[in-house]
């Protein structure tokens, strides 16, 4: 995504420290103090401007959601949105996602999404793609033993190399969709993004994956 | 495919012992003496007409082939294309799919193609799609260690299907096109079912795999 500067975002985010977690390692193993119920965690990581992520919040009253994003421009999107709705559920947090173990305990995690995440089509660029052997190891670590990867993409490319890299790490695949949009799938959630591209008759790919260990 | 009788057939399978074989399970551990040299073996099950597999063994003369195809009205077509070509690396095989380790030593064949197998597409026929567990099985146990599955079809519910199953019996992707004629795939084979369906504008899926013991 192409990122424009947007004034004062910065100072939103630390004035809004009730949604955007400053610190996120002093809550590493008690991420459900920060919500008002305990109760499954999922997180997406790469949220972008936070629609599927605070979309599934609403629908999803019993599950926490914590969505995770780099880039300030973007951040303060998703939580703009947050700031409108006041979701109880609902934390964000400003990391690089290569630290995910640096933030979240053993297990910690239910369930994590990957949607439409930056492909990084060169292959000088593989270690940043988030379905990269390291993440994969990262995620099994802070997935509990019932976790589930669920990851959507319109980009066939990563989606093939995606599928490569779960079998390279053993991962099972539970669900897969070559074409989500002509498949029959119930309350699919779609991003900005994803109504975009479906809208220009692109094919979106989805799989939900775990690895061996757990189920 | 529907299939049509075609008088004479049979008669012309059992008159061309010299690349029909009869009695297979006599030839298993030792397949090798079926050809004119001692070389890799590559099986096609479910060869239908046997484009693929005739035009694979000219290619490749270093490569022993045998076409596996159950359905005399079928076989008898790719009869009649080794008949005109006289391949010294083909044999043909009129067996039952299911049974490929009565025919097959452990370890013996270097290679399955599977290309554009039918899909079977009534759960209750699960059983019979050549993808079904109860098939990886006798795959990877008459395959060698270096062994490889190579996989091609135009059916995305049989392609989803397959690699939900592949991942559950932990093989390991090699490679992965989820459309194929739209990559950069050099020298790739086409069936008469594929140039068909592919001149439609239809996707066709590839995927080559092993077993995780092997590579």
């Amino acid at each position: 995504m192409r990122l424009r500067n947007k004034p004062g975002a910065e100072d939103k985010l630390l004035a809004y420290g009730q949604y955007v977690v400053s610190t996120p390692e002093e809550w590493k193993g008690r991420w459900n103090e920060r919500f008002d119920k305990k109760q499954p965690l999922h997180i997406e990581i790469g949220m972008g401007k936070g629609r599927f992520l605070i979309e599934m919040a609403k629908q999803n009253p019993g599950i926490n959601y914590i969505g995770i994003e780099l880039q300030t421009s973007v951040i303060v999107s998703a939580l703009e949105k947050q700031i409108e709705e006041g979701l109880p559920n609902v934390q964000l947090l400003q990391v690089n996602a290569q630290n995910l173990q640096s933030f979240f305990d053993k297990g910690e995690v239910d369930r994590i999404y990957l949607t439409f995440s930056d492909p990084w089509p060169k292959n000088r660029h593989e270690k940043r793609r988030l379905t990269y052997k390291d993440f994969l190891y990262s995620y099994e670590t802070i997935l509990d033993e019932q976790g589930e990867l669920h990851f959507k993409t319109d980009n066939q490319k990563l989606f093939e190399y995606s599928l490569i890299s779960f079998s390279e790490k053993g991962m099972i695949l539970k669900e897969l969709y070559l074409d989500l949009h002509n498949s029959e799938v119930e309350n699919n959630i779609m991003t900005e993004y994803e109504e975009k591209f479906s809208r220009k008759g692109n094919r979106i790919y989805k799989t939900v994956a775990y690895f061996p260990e757990s189920k």
